[in-house]
């Protein structure tokens, strides 16, 4: 089944959810395109959260998504915290910051009754989850209502299991994606493979429509992912530049640059691995350091060396996430970018 | 402009080297059935060569490509040799193998005049290389007998860089190919992007034809591919099933398990990052070791181990190359495979 049908929309693309990067003016516009346009709300306080849900319904009659993290809170591990300190005291020296010597916050917070009972009253036409999916009964809450789910898979083993918990869909995200990695079976990156080599795979092992992300900048990127079966793509990175995106100055000048073709997997940002373009901080601590906290717990740490940075100008403690293939981010509205996407699809 | 007329072949797709696991046969296949096969020449003795071009010459009347490696010779490093020899050690031990305390010496040697004294007389249709190009002598040599030269490239720096000299054509080799990176202008895996992102970026920054590889498995795969705007594809791993390849046993039967989808970048089998299944040495060694030696001088060590394992029916120690897709492998001929690759092509 194309997704066009599972989601009552008029082309087979999914705005990809963007946390930090996007509201509901992206998501509107996209959906008002014909596209599924997305609302991350892993960074939304509840209020906030109904805030932009009335926002959306207000502007557009046309279904939209919305996208939560469901990862375990993690136990703050107070030897690793004082390693990632450690690791970032050079830092808040140079900068001259203050260290608060408590463990940092939490600054993402999982699906959990509390946000259903916002969603309810609204019954979103699709809530998409990455790090795998919420309990069965908060899954069982979400479809009473109507709601289709999806969820990311990175491999195929993911995907049978997504499948197996009664998803409508499943994403399948290739290692070519910006922001976080969907990985919720392995921690082992090795295990991440290229879209081009997972959907086909995707496709063969499970029943349910499958959704293509990673690398799709453009009309052929879309026209390149479908062709292994694909039932509709998600794309992210190219929206970043779109006015409705709320994509700081500095994120939109490292997109447009030659460093935006040099990106990496890196946990230093948040605690798990996500792919940002590679700046100073991940050149100097990473990609991957074994010093980061769990996620979310790395975030707290990094907040006030990014801010302070960016204050200059500089975005060498942000991240600054993006896909492999920024070629098709453009200035350019969402709802022209949507359609542009789907223009060589049937 | 198509490969098609690049190389006067009927079908757009390379039959890939794959050096270790296939001779003339498979080259003569793929290239009778209107593709271009491939002669891995990279660890052929000049007489061999000289054997095997006679027999692809005899086999068949269709355009082939002989391929080589133009690595520079390393210098031994004594200290990187010992703390190889001294990880190995453990291996050596369990398996009752005593260890030779010499250098291992080179297994590979890079494309030279003496090796274009054996081609010249054949003039091969096509060169392809890994790892860059030899010196602008050898290319100039090698173009002056009619022969295409084309030449890998991970990244758009690399593209750009193989255009300038000369080649015919780019193989835009996506992260998720088997084997040996072909990437030379930088050792950062990070840099290495999958298939859906390259060709695009590649596509878009050389006015050279540019072939697609990496995760390219079946004809999906290869409209796919080629839906960027590639002129063609290289195809590796689907071929590794065939009859005409000289694939060993354990590496066929770990292609057709579900062991074939834990692939990793590794450097403990050459000294050079190159994507194989995931076996015990990579596991326990790996996927990155900062004491293999550099390539190829990482070899040497590694092949009793891998003779007496195989010996006994393990691949624990065997490069086991396959890409991120292994779901095209086939136990078919050859022939068969290249015009199915092909069959969703106009």
């Amino acid at each position: 089944m194309d997704i066009r049908s599972l989601f009552d929309i008029e082309l087979p693309v999914i705005q990809a959810p963007m946390a930090g990067v996007q509201g509901s003016a992206l998501a509107i516009a996209a959906s008002g395109a014909g596209g599924l346009g997305s609302l991350p709300c892993a960074m939304l306080a509840l209020d906030r959260l109904r805030e932009e849900l009335e926002t959306i319904r207000a502007g557009t009659n046309a279904p939209f998504n919305v996208n939560f993290f469901c990862h375990r809170v993690p136990t703050v591990d107070e030897q690793r915290e004082a390693a990632w300190r450690a690791a970032l005291a050079p830092y808040y020296r140079e900068f001259g910051i203050v260290a608060d010597e408590g463990p940092a916050g939490p600054g993402r917070a999982p699906f959990d009754d509390a946000t259903a009972d916002v969603l309810e009253p609204v019954r979103p036409p699709v809530v998409s989850f990455h790090f795998g999916l919420p309990s069965p009964a908060l899954v069982a809450r979400v479809k009473s209502w109507g709601t289709k789910i999806i969820s990311s898979a990175t491999t195929v083993d993911e995907a049978c299991w997504l499948e197996s918990r009664g998803v409508d869909a499943v994403i399948a995200q290739g290692v070519e994606a910006g922001g976080h990695r969907g990985m919720f079976l392995s921690d082992d990156l090795c295990t991440q493979v290229g879209t081009l080599a997972l959907v086909p795979q995707v496709v063969a092992a499970v029943k349910c429509p499958v959704i293509a992300a990673g690398g799709i900048a453009d009309a052929n990127g879309v026209a390149a992912a479908m062709a292994p079966g694909a039932a509709g793509v998600q794309v992210g990175t190219a929206y970043l530049l779109c006015p409705e995106a709320d994509t700081t100055p500095i994120h939109r000048a490292a997109l447009q640059g030659e460093t935006a073709r040099h990106t990496a997997l890196t946990n230093v940002f948040t605690g798990r691995p996500a792919r940002s373009i590679v700046n100073r901080i991940v050149r100097e601590l990473g990609p991957v350091s074994a010093d980061a906290p769990a996620f979310p717990l790395a975030l707290g740490a990094m907040l006030p060396l990014r801010a302070k940075a960016e204050s200059q100008g500089s975005g060498d403690f942000s991240p600054l996430w993006a896909g492999q293939n920024a070629s098709g981010c453009r200035a350019t509205p969402a709802g022209e970018l949507t359609r542009a996407l789907a223009a060589r699809i049937g």
